[in-house]
């Protein structure tokens, strides 16, 4: 009975898709290339969410929280497989190849293994780009706002799952209209940073993609040199939209009803934009040197903490000149990234502090055992469940990181090297020091750092739980 | 009131110093060496020792948790200041160098600033094994044990600050007799190694040095090859000997009482089991091409694994060839490390289980949210406050780690050699995979290397509850 919703919902996630395929065919056909590689998938994609969205369930039938993660873990390794076929089918690279480009891209990764893009197909540039703007809201959070659900309410467990960091607060009352809001202020800023660069000098296609990659946090370019080659005001306008996109959208929210006030009180704005500045200048300090000029070296400097922070993955010149000091915190950056509620991957800046909290919470109580002690967030007591929960995904976050430390360490990298790959991939950023795409890992080194996207992505634990589920069927 | 006691049991403190400098004068004097770089130290350590010791406290003065913490912080900093006068009398090294090697010895590390250990003096030799000696068991404990305290059971504070592990068993209830045991098995096992590597061919100086470094899984060796030069046998009794010093002290209490079945039931003890194997046995599948053939791939993953799991430190090659699989296993090994209750640093193992064990209770609840489960550890339930505790220290731990990288990332070395240095010397191991010494590092570095040690070998809390004090007052 429960696994008749479950599929009922796969099928509509599968009519979503087939829908999305039509703007890449669009693209296709403005600049005359082939349709059929998104036709194909798209026809797939429409007969078997068709049949899917054909089952039957019982009306009182609820979607708990278990099945919550099931559907999203599956939905996301579904449209992945399906998502792979334009690449494949257009010849660009093998399947595992289209596939851990999908997955880089739908997870707004951008880790890519191509080493030449600018020979892609149009089409194929701007389906790469979309796979990261659907991506960074959800693909399932996407599907819900355009496709009539009959199950009133039934979905928030749905979209708990999908959804970065430790809670999703409630807008209004309506999970429909949160999601409205939500992509109102997704596309909003999206357009003003098309705008924005358009101003900048830069050609409107290549706006769009890197506006969605923006957008979703995701570091798919369309030129060999990522950013590089842009203007210096598109360069700052990218940097300052990753930022944007790094905050959560809640606050924008709060923005819109006129509580800036309000807004600006959040604790986790305040710590993500003190480590940010921090981090900057460290960072500049650290490489004037190389840059020989303050000016060059804050460039580099701002655009690269933002790219990294907000597990974007742009960039702008060659990081690997950067001093250990700085890498150092750069790779610390990527596993924090940004706030809850944003596009971005990584643990997110409240998990952090909520543990830092709860920790500094267990301190205090060694040394006086009867003061009781409540860890607040933003003005708010935190529950010891989300307290549990947040220390909970914080081991689980470290112990697979040394998991897929040691099946990459196979691929025979050095420890920097190997430690960067499973970083960059786990916290959905993309960019790596020492190598500059990923077609000459192993297929075991691709299969295991889609897993590790996607776990990143997802938060470990729709794919945990699915992973038991299977092992007591 | 409360820091007269604790100055009171810190003049006991050095008076035991005073004590224990009596042995490597004893070697100096055998060896015809100077003997004034001794005396001078033991005699500061009397004076100053008796004058605090004459403080006069409240008779009902209780050590709470909170002195317990803060005497054993104070007093590890003290003997380290005071214990790095010999090598600096010697002319053997700056002060800040001398110091380094004395915390690196206390806290059995085994991290040396010396490129060249073959021209120290005997009784330096002497000296920087039997730091290692004397920190393995801990400082204090060896203190308690030789001197006769007037404050009955107001010490069992100071020893669980002292101990490494969660928590200190109570094997019997007087805590004085717990302390004979465990010595008596911790000399017993040191007195059988030292036979043995005699047997072994091993000269009696190198034999006690060393058998002192194995039993504090220290690793200062009196060759500058450390083990490389003995005999297979030899590597082969040291090997066997780091690994039962990572074994729970507890279990061969239980050993020597007769329960051997008891003792073989113990959860940490298969945990610690399984992984030296596992580690062995990848590693000499991951080896064997570089040594051509498996008896020597063996020998040296068998002694190396052992080395490195029970934070020891001592070698037998160049494990700078070892390809980047082993390399991060032991790197992990390190930061775990072996059982709680054993002379090693690190995590410990029993934190693992109890935390692993957590995360599981919270995974289920996750999905079965009104299922009560109980975590239980060696048969026993563990209460809620060991759990979090359990979860404070590796927090504490991840984030010291992180801190430490970002400070010894100045000194220019490049990511690999940075975070080895730190887990080396922060889990109390001393090997490290890309330098021979600690000579080259800035004085900085060498100060948070010293700190990182001394928060390692501590376990944190001790060193924090110190600092969080001084801030107050």
């Amino acid at each position: 009975m429960r696994a008749k919703i479950t599929l009922n919902f796969i099928g509509k996630v599968l009519i979503g898709m087939a829908v999305l395929f039509t703007f890449p065919i669009f693209t296709a056909l403005i600049y005359h290339e082939n349709i059929l590689n998104f036709v194909i998938p798209q026809v797939i994609s429409l007969i078997v969410g068709l049949l899917l969205n054909a089952i039957k369930y019982e009306k009182n039938s609820q979607i708990y929280a278990r099945d919550g993660l099931k559907i999203v873990a599956l939905s996301w390794i579904i449209i992945s497989l399906i998502g792979a076929l334009p690449i494949y089918l257009n010849h660009d690279a093998p399947y595992i190849d289209a596939l851990f480009e999908t997955v880089s891209g739908f997870t707004t990764t951008g880790a890519t293994i191509f080493k030449d893009v600018e020979h892609l197909d149009k089409a194929i540039l701007f389906w790469r780009g979309f796979t990261h703007f659907i991506g960074g809201m959800g693909v399932l959070a996407f599907v819900m706002a355009i496709i009539p659900l009959s199950t009133k309410n039934k979905s928030m467990h749905v979209l708990k799952a999908e959804m970065p960091g430790p809670s999703v607060s409630k807008l209004v009352p309506s999970m429909k209209k949160n999601l409205a809001i939500l992509y109102g202020i997704y596309i909003g800023l999206t357009v003003l940073e098309i705008a924005l660069l358009k101003i900048a000098h830069m050609p409107t296609f290549d706006s769009i993609v890197i506006a969605f990659g923006t957008a979703g946090t995701g570091g798919f370019s369309v030129l060999n040199t990522s950013i590089a080659s842009y203007t210096t005001m598109a360069k700052y306008v990218i940097a300052i939209f990753m930022f944007l996109f790094g905050v959560n959208f809640n606050i924008y929210f709060l923005v819109a009803l006129g509580k800036v006030k309000e807004a600006l009180k959040s604790e986790e704005l305040k710590v993500y934009a003190s480590m940010f500045i921090v981090a900057v200048a460290i960072v500049v300090l650290n490489t004037v040197h190389i840059f020989g000029n303050t000016y060059k070296a804050f460039e580099e400097a701002f655009f690269h903490v933002s790219s990294i922070m907000t597990s974007t993955g742009y960039s702008i010149g060659d990081i690997n000149v950067y001093p250990t000091t700085s890498k150092s915190i750069m790779l610390v950056l990527m596993l924090i990234s940004a706030c809850a509620g944003s596009t971005c991957g990584g643990l997110k800046i409240s998990r952090l502090i909520i543990c830092a909290k709860s920790i500094k919470r267990n301190l205090i109580k060694q040394v006086h055992p009867n003061a009781v002690q409540v860890v607040k967030f933003e003005g708010k007591k935190v529950s010891e469940e989300t307290i549990e929960n947040t220390n909970t995904f914080i081991f689980l976050y470290v112990a697979l990181i040394l998991l897929f430390i040691l099946i990459i360490s196979f691929n025979g990298y050095n420890i920097e090297t190997t430690i960067n790959a499973v970083f960059t991939t786990f916290a959905n950023v993309g960019l790596c020091f020492n190598i500059q795409n990923f077609q000459e890992f192993t297929v075991l080194s691709k299969a295991t750092l889609c897993v590790a996207m996607l776990l990143g992505r997802l938060e470990i634990f729709p794919l945990v739980s699915l992973i038991s589920d299977m092992r007591k069927e």
